[in-house]
């Protein structure tokens, strides 16, 4: 059922401009949106798809305002915006509640939980008031699980391991998997050290798809409180996230490195361990982070792409830097010596 | 029971030189093929094999013909003949046709339909014949399932999304998770933006173990006909991938990115979001794209590995290539004014 | 139970000095340990928290011994004597015997075997003594899985693998899935290779959550004895892992490489296909092994990161290195044209 633009100005604030009696049947993008759909307007570069896109109305800020006929709403945060009426006009619709016949819970439960086909809960777990939990599932013994938290199929949870509330965890994450830890025998061979630590989780947390994080060898591994990581995540081991922290995927966290609050990690770097990240850092994306960073700021480390023949002229120079380097030096001397002399 | 080498030639084509009655009873390496097993050599590198393989039959270019005392298919392509020969003679053994007991269908599925132990497909989902779902995959509400397509264990498909014909589909992979979009708030805590898109997959789809693809946020994720995905790789919301185009494993594509067709994309490489990957595009491994692609070639940005003592010495340099930059220019500028005067 | 600490170094050896008769509950770190804890030192960095730490004995090297006043172990390898003291302290606790009433197994199983629910095991599967099967795993037909392995939740293991004994598989691996393998037509279309090796893994191996191997092509893929693999690896087909190998998360090891024995190969390195890298290798984090490595020692390929601006005016310079070298090259024949003059 539709809602008036006006009713969402009520709710979520701004200037209205245009028709407010619009009805709004849903969100889209400028380009994709059709008829009684509400867009945005975030990045500058899409400005020119005002002109043109069919959406009824568009939430965009002050200084686009003009560059569009339709109805709008004028906020100086476009995209924040937009994601507050989108959650609001499209609530994820929750699996009924209850527990399915196939699944098999040996805890007792809240009434309002939904518990998925062929899911297995082991003993001593708690789960709080309205957590979804989806089919195939399994949650270890001990495990504590958070009210409003939702786990998509699939997930693995072992053991003692703790999930605060309103966490989303996404298809084939796995929870609380052992630390890598060994030490070695003079003969190369390895003896396992027991992973006795939990991982410990906050609440807000999503946790993307095939995403996996390690227990603590002996502390626990630890994720505050609104933290949002994406697919293919590795985290190891008594790792340290701080709130708000943001990570993208295919990104890999080694042992006992501590990240700050409200940080962005772009997708594919990688944190070496034992270090510290201070809060407000961003690291670029494909960076491998080799030492600490202990100041807030944005720090990248990656190379440039080139057409392959071109690599292959400049970049085999690489192993030869220390040599040029060298010969930088001798030309500097060798010259400061005619200088002299003339 | 074997086919005779004749058989295979009037099915497959190429030239025929030894013993037409040769049974062959299957196919292997040319270091490891056993009596009645037929072999291949495409890569020039193996040739000299052909002097000791034990295969009775080989495929092979007519260059290299000569080289071999056994019975021989000859033809410009032997990799191709083989890839057709060995898949007719080892077809996939299908699992019986029919639910298991154990598995949980809320939908009507057709009789030649294999639903494996444990599975769950939800409500409205359309499987067309002779799909295969493999032991413990979860197929959410909506999905459609193209014929022929095989699912292997634990495959997670979220709600609404499509898959075409002949799909393969390993084991641990995820389609349709959310994608990872969030607006910031002023104090850093992230809002989620409900990612409402689908994943829309063509015919002859392949996607490997662990790999995950998410849902568009708006408008759907798109893979086209033909794609090959190998395992582990990321791919994010709204990304589209054009016909025939293969990746290997450990790649991330970040969100919005559109890759070509008939493009590869060599292991661990990354492209960035909201970019643009031409037709006929070859990217190396480990290469990150950074900025779009508009011609096709092959594109490469990875770095050479050397001794670790070796490697301290040069990739320090990398933070002072500048002013070494600066050093040859100032060489050059004080040379010039040397050369004036002498 | 506690245990004396007089007992611990009857049974592991080591020089005991203080109180022998200390009850010992379990084991922590320096910094996390409370009364009754037994801790260690095995990194001189953290040889300060000796003096406060609350652990009621240490385990240590001769060197650290005075610095520690409360009762102490002293070893040559205090990880290692850690190691395994803290095995023998802290047992894993096995699920009990028997097989789920929800699991479904087509296979004879031995009685001390524990199968856990809504498992799937095919037929003509050969499981040993005291295996543990954790909820929701899948082994395909014809496997053999050796005494003492343990599966964590939601393995899939594909028909025909063998897995050797005491392995430790964590959740949401993918162990036999098939090979990226095609060959490619003309129109750029791929025409998939049959994948009919098996992967075969020796004893002692610990595989990690959401890691994937691949079946081999014709031959097997073959991890031997003691190999440890963290999570998130990818493993292609036709490997080869000597034994006692260890590798860290989010590596991508392509198809035939040969990974020699008691290498260790850091986390998110790339390993490219069809090449050797001998025994006793070490290849850092991140590293790209691009070609044959035939001799022991450290390999690395890692490019440091720098604040952005910083790493901006530097590396924008990798695309002009061929120049810059010209331009030295012709600086020095300048040079010693002038010098000449003079």
């Amino acid at each position: 059922m539709p809602v008036r633009l006006d009713e969402i100005v009520a709710r979520f604030g701004g200037d209205l401009a245009g028709d407010g009696s619009t009805p709004i049947e849903g969100v889209g993008t400028l380009e994709g949106a059709g008829p009684g759909q509400l867009s945005f307007l975030a990045n500058p570069k899409y400005r020119h798809l005002l002109h043109t896109t069919r959406a009824v109305a568009v939430i965009l800020a002050p200084d686009a305002a003009a560059d569009c006929s339709c109805a709008r709403i004028v906020t100086s945060q476009p995209y924040l915006y937009f994601a507050r009426v989108a959650a609001w006009l499209r609530p994820q619709p929750r699996p009924s509640q209850g527990i399915h016949p196939s699944a098999i819970v040996e805890s007792a439960i809240p009434a309002d939980v939904s518990v998925g086909a062929n899911v297995w809960i082991g003993p001593d777990v708690v789960i709080a008031d309205g957590v979804v939990v989806e089919a195939n599932c399994v949650i270890g013994a001990g495990c504590e699980i958070g009210a409003g938290s939702w786990l998509y199929p699939n997930v693995t949870v072992y053991y003692g391991c703790r999930i605060g509330e309103r966490a989303i965890i996404h298809a084939g994450a796995v929870i609380g998997s052992d630390g890598f830890g060994f030490a070695r025998e003079s003969d190369g061979s390895w003896v396992k050290i027991p992973q006795t630590g939990r991982v410990v989780i906050g609440n807000d947390v999503e946790i993307g798809a095939n995403t996996s994080i390690d227990r603590g060898a002996l502390d626990d591994t630890v994720i505050e409180d609104g933290v949002k990581l994406d697919n293919q995540i590795q985290v190891a081991h008594n790792v340290h996230i701080g709130t708000h922290t943001a990570i993208a995927g295919c990104v890999g966290i080694a042992g006992s490195a501590r990240i700050g609050r409200r940080c962005t990690i772009g997708g594919a770097a990688g944190i070496q361990g034992h270090l510290t990240i201070a809060d407000d850092v961003n690291v670029s994306t494909d960076t491998l982070v080799a030492k600490s960073i202990l100041r807030a700021g944005t720090y990248t480390g990656t190379v440039p792409f080139l057409e392959h023949g071109e690599w292959l002229r400049n970049f085999a120079r690489l192993r030869h830097l220390d040599a040029m380097a060298d010969k930088i030096r001798a030309l500097e001397t060798r010259l400061a010596e005619l200088e002299k002399k003339s």
